[in-house]
């Protein structure tokens, strides 16, 4: 399998990991140990059977003991030891699992898993969720390691995974993940450039985006390959031209919607993502506009359905089901090695031509 | 939440459940005590202690000496004991995850699991299997109950999961799943009727079908549903207009092809699910036929996708988010009445009416 590193980022992820090896495994190993679960007790003047507790999950604690346990916890920098072998389940855990997307990983990792004789388990958190009942629940029943398939990932949630020593790896980071953070992603931004580039080779002046969430990383690199590629051919980016968008249907019809309604319509769109994209196909329909002859579309992810769309869809590969596997493999071989696993992997993006891009009229 | 059952089984059902009842609790107890591992090692002419590593699905333990094992478990009836509490997962074991229809089984189990404290673990088993592995894995970390959601469950897997006494809910069973399995459906002959009678009302006289794979019973029950509308209708049923298909997009679009190539092509299709029925709109656009104008399409299922494919698709819903929590609670009541789950439940099928259909020219 073909991965790289983000040119901007390849050096400084190198300067990181020399660090890392710079430490001998001893050293490390004796920082970890230098806060011990008495000293938590004592700092936040309670039994060292209450910290156990909250270490280990257990449900007879009060919110206000626990949060308090928590807070020590964080504050010291404690790190347990892993316990009792290890548990056959890889979990992970996603803020919404009705996206094709993130089927797509949780199948590759489902089969990444089995063939390493684990099974994977899923935890759904929505907006309204108590957050620490989750890191309870896996931390009492054992896991090999978490895939975190998170919108946003707070630097409480990652204090709680670092302190209870749950190896974790972020698919897709939705912000700058820090160098304390493993993370798989794809090349969004070279899968930007190649899908804008693919609609300005074929003539395309005017082209539209709807990009994703603007929270999430790769939202971003998208649109800043779509900026490279006009750039590239001499086209300035057009504001009106590019439209917030959030990964879903609907948000692709509506903003497709508004781009037909400018006095001066592009003849192309590069719609984010393949949900997006399907919004944008569907709202061609009722406008009257055939795709590709009045305008031309690309996609981004290439799920399942962007080749049984009508027309079928131009779109960016993404390696879905690699990247978990990749996830999975790092989680494996982090508990095989003891510690927690640092590395940040992009796989590459491919632009797959289908029916929806012509050159414009 | 309106649930029922199917009305020919009615009757058969609430006898089984009085049988079941009128059998003293402390009666079953003993029963099932009667075979004893001692029993099943005397039998085999293994040791207590292989047979109990087989029962905990421990590794170290030779193929052959596991099937003989697994045989005297099987023939002798031995049911094992509750292990140590309540474990915290539920599993679903499945043989493809690439269907919309399977994804919202799991999003509606995730959901229903994690509200009553719990976590879904899924196993997904592909043809080549060696089959035994994932009762030892299951059985060794614990379940509080296995969701399945296969093409088929063999009498041998039924045996095993009763021997070592896994309650189990069949999703969609796909034959006649017999008294003893407990089991989810929709009202899929309820639904293969109201799609035809719809497609019959509009004015259609040449009704095609694609159905399921023949093995499953809801492709039996569809088909069953659609030849009773026709025939309610004073039509026949055209045997030149009944293609098999299998649920995938491809079979969809191969068979719609074919309905495009007879002498006289129906005006309708009743395409057996949604991802047949985009198959089906991918063909009619290349044969440039219309869709609804040239030709009317139903689908089944009612996936998220159906709304926004291009036309929107007319389809029968079935509940699968509903039907995946009410698998999860007869598991949860199972696993708290210390007994395995027996009942039978169909929930209710609604026709969705969008842009896919419309009266014959």
């Amino acid at each position: 399998m073909y991965t790289r590193d983000m040119p901007s980022q390849g050096l400084h992820k190198e300067l990181e990991a020399l660090q890392v090896h710079r430490q001998p495994l001893q050293r490390r190993k004796r920082a970890r140990r230098q806060v011990t679960i008495a000293q938590i007790a004592a700092q936040s003047g309670l039994s060292t059977a209450t910290v156990s507790k909250v270490l280990n999950g257990k449900p007879d604690v009060s919110p206000r003991t626990r949060a308090l346990v928590q807070d020590a916890l964080l504050s010291s920098g404690y790190r347990r030891r892993a316990v009792n072998g290890a548990p056959s389940l890889i979990d992970i855990v996603f803020n919404d699992f009705d996206s094709p997307w993130a089927v797509e990983i949780v199948r590759g990792a489902a089969a990444a898993a089995q063939a390493e004789g684990l099974t994977v388990a899923l935890t759904a958190l929505s907006e309204g969720d108590e957050r620490q009942v989750w890191f309870d629940h896996i931390t009492s029943r054992g896991t090999r390691g978490v895939i975190l398939l998170l919108s946003q990932l707070t630097e409480r949630q990652r204090g709680e995974l670092v302190a209870r020593d749950l190896p974790f790896v972020v698919i897709d980071p939705t912000a700058e993940p820090g160098p304390e953070v493993s993370s798989v992603g794809a090349t969004n931004w070279l899968g930007g450039l190649a899908a804008t580039k693919h609609l300005v080779d074929l003539g395309h002046e005017r082209v539209a985006i709807i990009t994703g969430p603007p929270e999430l990383l790769c939202s971003r690199a998208r649109f800043d390959g779509y900026r490279a590629a006009l750039e590239r051919a001499g086209l300035s980016v057009d504001e009106r031209l590019v439209r917030p968008g959030d990964f879903r249907v609907k948000a692709g019809y509506e903003q497709a919607r508004f781009l037909f309604n400018l006095s001066r319509c592009p003849t192309a769109i590069f719609a984010g993502n393949d949900l997006s994209a399907l919004g944008v196909l569907r709202a061609a329909r009722e406008a009257g506009l055939r795709v590709p002859e009045d305008l031309s579309v690309v996609g981004f992810d290439d799920i399942p359905l962007a080749e049984w769309s009508t027309p079928s869809l131009t779109t960016v590969r993404q390696p879905l089901l690699e990247m978990a596997a990749v996830a999975v493999r790092t989680l494996v071989e982090a508990a095989a090695g003891g510690g927690s696993p640092k590395r940040r992997v992009e796989l590459a993006t491919d632009l797959v031509v289908r029916e929806s891009t012509t050159a414009p009229r």
